[in-house]
């Protein structure tokens, strides 16, 4: 199936392998007149290229985006954004070991059985390199909702058993530590902890946190289109996310309806919310608050150290995965999730445009 | 925009409000040559009926479904499968008060600013009786599914505090008691936790669990039409339903690596794992072991205990909600969670499908 | 596949067959606020029941629509619409006779390989009553384009050899003969020609002309969505069409590029086009001036003569079909296109709305 | 709108402007396995680029393809194939004048007033060079179709006034002409015609014919979705494409039932037709004759001719455009035409085979 697009208005069609030639995306249905150069874009790939910290692969990648149209004299023209990265570092590992078994947590041995054989080559498309696409089309999404006073703020809320404090939450502590992580206490924490991991050859779990700021009230449809359940497959659909709650989550399990709905009040003359347990959302569609949802990620599945699996040949093996692999994916999954988010929030911006008749007439006659 | 359809190949497309004249679904992509009859459908229905318990609203309504085209001498014809239900307790009401405040926890805001007026009539289109329609298509994508020996099992796993003891988990309880349980005496605290939740005029979460066993490998592609992926969306598109976690889900978090991973092992002859951290999906592909998920639902808004809101003049009141609802929505949410699963369940094993070229042409040559 | 929706952000969904229990269509992403009533259909399906006239079928049908859902307080809500029909004329024949074999001109082969097997009464879903939901679906875009100043104006421009004369065009003169013919003198001669046709148990072709009057320029996308390619899939989607061409169509074959290039001028102030060889559209966008086309409609393949076919049991017979049947699709088949291209153009100008940046922003800040 | 892919399960995406940096696109839901190398591509790519014959433009472009990913180890991978041309000449000109005015016959005015601005260097997005990627993501899918025993053919049927004599069809012809006519006499009155029109400034219309072979019964969907109705889509949204008609076309208008109708018969054992008026399409699936269609090409809309337009400003002036342009467009677009067919069918075919119930469990039994 043709299963690597992403958004309906405004959508993403993502391709590349690790370790092929390179790795891209075509942004096509970008409004016209947005300002944009590559450096707008590279600014958010530098979130996410290797290299970066201990905590982060050795791969050595520029990343180096390049827009390849869409854009003529510094604007949008409203065709497809084509953009690409060359993979540089492609050649030089030896690819038969790992060609041979089944790496746990990985999905060879799905791709293989799906489509008769796989490109073994660090990952191929299920690599990480495959979110340079998401992140360079996300780029573009968060300019223009800037543009509209939507802001997306994601970090690293928890690193293994390392959570953040929320009296401490600092978001300009966010980019001053490698883990993304607003509360500097914490960051410390989470640093040890890592090195106690790559140490013992093992990797670590986490939380990604989201808050998007300034969202209009009713983005999102009331029934199959609702803007937490496109947000919740946006996330899902990054690779190692295997949990996506919103609001208060998973607690509203225990908690009870007097406890749980948010009163609605009065605020400067604006309807608003004493809480927001709903976590800015109401009946699938944006109530005006602070929309924020979590994202639990698990730990690296590539380890140093020795894991039972089975060869291509049905043979129970142990393996020690070589090379240096991050010890945790959360810090660079960080911007992939502002990413996802913002194309998620865009896409809805843009078909709520036509909900209302009146509004519609306004438009054309105006 | 047009957002009342779920699926590709196979795609249910819902309609209908709590007070208009009905709620139905056109089941569109089905298969020629299913058997069916409204039986096939209405038993299913049944499981989310209003009345059945002291816990359910007392509303009285058969739900009884009608197949209006699709179908002829017993079997699908491959053409659309319209259904409809009637609504019977559709005029008692004065909803003038309803129609002048915003409910907690409803969508009555949302709509009022995103359509510019709404259908008050016991939340119009975000009733829970607009899962009639998700309940009735995914009928029938179950009895396909059970064709092919694939099976989906969902029950309440917890009510409020209350969690099942899974060394008591027993399938064969779920039908028996009427909170969906698979644990007797997880079941009778649930009643008692309930119990006391109406009499304080409170609403009670919980959370939903689903099990799909017999998949093949590979359902699901690699990057944004992940089976996860897509499963989070279809249950995140429920109404209440505010998280979803697959595998080890959240835990994930603190989890390392070789905690994590599960190990590759043989089987009687097939590939298997020895454990399922991962929950039946690896890069967002169907791994072959039993699938399994759980949804976070809410309590019910709708509670009698007195409640702030504002009113549309924008004037803060105090208001007690009239009429009697379900104290928990999990109970009849689990056939909803066992629909748009199987709905998407079957639409990933169709799209599947075209994956191999060698199994496209023998389709093609046998 | 889901082949049963029509349309992005305003799409129909249709379903029903000609002898099952009625015909409908769900109206998804009709933007709220229209006022709607069951007249505002019912007046454009009254143009292509059938009884009008003795070149149209005697079954006996008032096809009468009922609105379902989507419509409160007589404004449409923004949430589906569903209409349907229910079918009187369904019982009474005897289909063993058709069901033993394959008419000439229609479709029971393809079903009976495609699907297995057929609904062989009067047609299934490929009866012409399939389009009832597609002029349903229409009726309420062309309302909601008479309020954005757009009209549709189709009408019979070809019955078998006789063409209305340009010069003689009377818009008014469609009505007013049961042929939809915008020229008296025409229609008398198409309508003597039809009596002919019915003496010689045989039918004829023709050719339906479409004027879209007020389109801003614009409407449509420079690649695949161009607007004439989703007309013409519009229009080649309804039975017994052959054929479609814009503007010059066919003609521009043997034209040069002087001849066939509309040269721009000004106008009261206006840019615009001192010809239209064009119809309406350049590079796939409407250009401001008339838009028109024509689709060319096969002779109705029922027809009493004597003709060879092959039954199921592969013999090659004579059969006669039995049974009064249009001798010309044309005239019924008016509404309908008036009906596709009115949801083809509709969905054009949502889309449309999102081309532009400061537009978008303007939307919002308004 | 994302309005540059096209195809639901084999979907391509395009990107690029003529004076761009290149010319590109996404293939994605390529079955995995296929043999696929960069001369399976640029054997179709070396058929519409320029410079072929005195009747192309002069531009100076190898148009040679890059595979970018998608493949591995000389087979396609079952992810998105990305392929792109880089464009040499793209620099040169001066665009100051062309950029001041809207030449007739082209899309610049559309442009300017949807998107505010446009990229007005060589036509941009509307530029013929945009069906590179068409035509490169089509020669993927007649690789496909091969495989399968399904070919098509497409050539020249008339040039202006002078079209093919069906007696003297040739198919061997085709390729050895640079007007792809399958008669060689039409050709060579046909290079005179063009010889004319070039010395007067001028350009010619033209009709492509394109024959599919070895369809199997069934391809296409009985209402939206029908076959002749996605070629008609797919044909028309290929530039300068004004018209579109299957089988007898638009000559059903003056047929009766009793000379339209394709009476089946029995041959060699198998149920087929006496005549094909219908083109191989029943009720818009494949009814197993050969499918045949025509396109209506307008006239290369770039004259050297004097034209009168408007300006930028509003002002009515006279312009003679520059450079060496194709004075006919139909040569080149033979293979765009086999390219969209190609796509289109091998969709249709990918959707086929969902459509039994039997055939689904047979499929994943086996």
């Amino acid at each position: 199936m043709a299963g690597s697009s992403f958004g309906n208005l405004f959508r993403i069609t993502t391709w590349g392998e690790s370790h092929g030639k390179g790795i891209g995306v075509v942004v096509d249905g970008c409004p016209a007149g947005l300002s944009l150069c590559e450096e707008d874009i590279q600014k958010f790939l530098d979130r996410r290229k290797p290299g970066q910290s201990k905590f982060t692969t050795q791969r050595r990648e520029s990343d180096t985006v390049e827009i390849l149209s869409g854009v003529f004299e510094g604007k949008t023209t409203g065709t497809p954004i084509s953009m690409m990265v060359w993979n540089k570092d492609q050649h030089s590992a030896d690819y038969s070991e790992i060609a041979s078994y089944y790496r746990p947590g990985h999905a060879d041995f799905c791709f293989d059985e799906k489509y008769g054989f796989r490109d073994y080559r660090g990952g191929g498309r299920s690599s990480g390199r495959e979110t340079i696409g998401r992140v360079a089309g996300g780029a573009i999404a968060i300019k223009i909702l800037e543009q509209m006073d939507i802001s997306i703020l994601a970090y690293s809320q928890a690193i293994g058993p390392v959570s953040i404090d929320p009296a401490r939450f600092d978001p300009a502590e966010i980019s001053k530590n490698k883990l993304y992580m607003p509360d500097a206490t914490a960051a410390a924490k989470a640093s040890a902890y890592l090195e106690k991991c790559l140490q013992e050859q093992n990797s670590s779990g986490g939380i990604i946190e989201c808050q998007i700021f300034g969202l209009p009230v009713g983005l999102g449809d009331p029934v199959f289109e609702k803007l937490d359940a496109n947000l919740a497959k946006a996330i899902l659909s990054i690779g190692a996310v295997k949990g996506f709650e919103i609001g208060a989550g998973f607690g509203v399990a225990t908690a009870t309806g007097l406890t749980n709905n948010d009163a609605f009040c009065m605020e400067n003359g604006h309807i608003s919310k004493r809480t927001n347990y709903s976590g800015g959302t109401l009946g699938g569609m944006s109530d005006g608050s602070l929309l924020f949802f979590r994202a639990a990620v698990k730990p690296t599945p590539s380890i140093a150290a020795t894991q039972q699996t089975v060869n291509k040949d049905g043979k129970e093996i142990e393996i020690s995965i070589k090379g240096r692999h991050d010890p945790i994916i959360v810090p660079r999954a960080v911007v992939v999730v502002e990413a996802m988010t913002a194309i998620t929030i865009l896409d809805a911006l843009l078909s709520n445009m036509t909900a209302r008749l009146d509004r519609i007439i306004d438009f054309y006659q105006s």
